[in-house]
């Protein structure tokens, strides 16, 4: 038994990939470089770990490119991964030898498991029989809890609502769209190829399925989609997310998950999606004549402000029907303060 | 008292301003025409009323160019507005002679009230000693009532948070930035030129406004936000919501409620955030992070479902650590199917 030996006695190094530089577009050879360092020492209230699985995720490619809701990976650091390590060596009482365990382990070979440190979110794998370690990095892991608080706290989806998952075929969205498939929802997947295509709604049971590579697309979208829609759980973003909201039913909701178009370029229009998603903001749409039936609530309310001097208001006052045409223009270029008005 | 006669008795017509070319840009000289038609008749039910005052709002530039929340305009008829008219003549109980009501009288002289046609949401005025006719256009008329659930509905505004409103001396701006106030706001207003930004600090109490016509701007913006942003009441889009949402803390909540800068010029950037805005769809972003503390609920549950044959998955698995920069662009070129997974 090895126990709390000193490292030094392990013969093997640690293989890592390194960012070296930052990737335009596709990651470049040279833009990850393996290098080899020792095998980390641990200090008491931590453990050490060999990796067994890495989970490769689009997120990764926005960790080398700038500050998102984690920080940048800097140039020379171990590129960050999520993956799943079993415990070699332990100085913490909850982790033993043989353990496994889920986190932030990096793309290397070991990692140290310090659970203090929240950052890694490291979890322990509880051993269930007929689940694969693996699971753990996809169904039951970070793509399959993200699948299911986008749907069940964030989509809310009803029986009869037409859900489409956009990246259907991927880790987050083969999830999602079954998780669409139990709540009773009719459920559209769109992925690139007749493979994929073919497994969403053989497989999985997705009602209908977009492949977005063939010409068409947009054609299968509107004919897979009759109600519209009602929920999109969007991974992809651009023009796939702009056919998507085109067919979207009033009130509906877009669970903004991934811009994985954007990822590897930059696109500008992504731009303020990109700032929605990563600083997880709520955008709503509105139109007041959806108040219509509680206008007095609202008008009782304002006139009492108005009365006690707490609102107050400007007019902007144009005389003469004829003059309508200039008064709307005005509203373009700065002409009025407060509401404008023309005198008939 | 002309009571119920014929209309031909009227020696005035009823001056009208009809849409006659989709404006590009501004509206040009010739878009909308005045003409002149007879003062319309009434049947049982319905009231006349003589337009007194005309709601001038930058929604009618969206009437006039495309299908929206409201069906376009049509070429030939009569350009659509709100106003406040009042009764001339009436058969129907609830409009007597002198009453007025707001509602969608159209850019015209008279206008036919008939309570059955819901499309033209008419209301009775109440007579209030010290609220003039105009306040039921604006404070507390249509952009008014916008003002108030924008803010009390959707955005929600807590004590001490930061809330920015652009286009802030409009007539809904100004009114959404005071109930910020009065909620406990720290209220910053975006708005063009010098007279606008005073008016806003110190007429309407507003703690800063931001000049987006001065080249520091955005400095400005940043100075009067110390401890970023928490709601954007958003009537503008385009570089000045960027920059607002760029500014923005986690959570924090984006009313849509108007893209002004995008009206008069086609603007594909803002292709999106219209169909929010006018399908009044919620757009959530969302990093699973923020549920680490409830993973054990979600993968019970996704366990449960997996064991029971509702939940499948697929991995595509790639052997090799230095095989992990080919796996991150996979994720890019559609190369896997389902969670992918590098096996160390």
């Amino acid at each position: 038994m090895r126990g709390i030996a000193p490292r030094c006695d392990m013969a093997d190094m640690n293989r890592q990939l390194v960012l070296c530089n930052r990737p335009k577009g596709l990651c470049a050879p040279g833009d990850l470089q393996l290098a080899e360092g020792p095998v980390p020492t641990i200090a008491d209230g931590q453990a050490l770990a060999r990796v067994k699985y890495l989970s490769i995720d689009p997120t990764m490619r926005v960790w080398m490119a700038h500050d998102s809701y984690l920080p940048i990976v800097g140039i020379g650091e171990v590129m960050r991964a999520a993956g799943l390590a079993e415990v070699v060596e332990s100085r913490h009482k909850d982790f033993k030898k043989g353990d496994k365990a889920v986190g932030l382990t990096g793309l290397q070979e070991y990692c140290v498991i310090d659970p203090a440190d929240k950052r890694k979110i490291f979890r322990k794998v509880p051993p269930i029989p007929l689940i694969s370690d693996t699971a753990f990095l996809g169904v039951l892991g970070i793509t399959g809890i993200t699948a299911y608080f986008g749907m069940m706290d964030i989509a809310k989806p009803q029986k009869g609502e037409t859900l489409v998952v956009s990246a259907a075929a991927g880790a987050t969205g083969s999830i999602a769209g079954q998780i669409g498939k139990i709540q009773g929802c009719r459920v559209v997947g769109i992925a690139g190829g007749a493979e994929k295509c073919k497994w969403l709604t053989e497989e999985l049971g997705f009602d209908a399925a977009v492949d977005y590579k063939q010409p068409d697309w947009k054609e299968q979208l509107a004919a897979a989609t009759p109600k519209g829609i009602d929920i999109d759980y969007e991974n992809v973003g651009g023009e796939i997310m702009n056919e998507v909201v085109q067919r979207m039913n009033l009130h509906g909701r877009v669970v903004l998950c991934g811009l994985i178009s954007g990822y590897t370029k930059g696109d500008p229009a992504l731009e303020s999606f990109a700032r929605v998603l990563v600083k997880r903001l709520r955008v709503q749409g509105f139109i007041v004549m959806d108040y219509m039936d509680r206008y007095m609530e609202a008008a009782a309310q304002l006139g009492k402000w108005k009365m006690f001097g707490k609102l107050k208001s400007r007019e902007t006052i144009v005389e003469g029907l004829e003059k309508a045409p200039e008064a709307i223009n005005m509203l373009f270029t700065g002409g009025n303060i407060g509401k404008l008005i023309v005198k008939v």
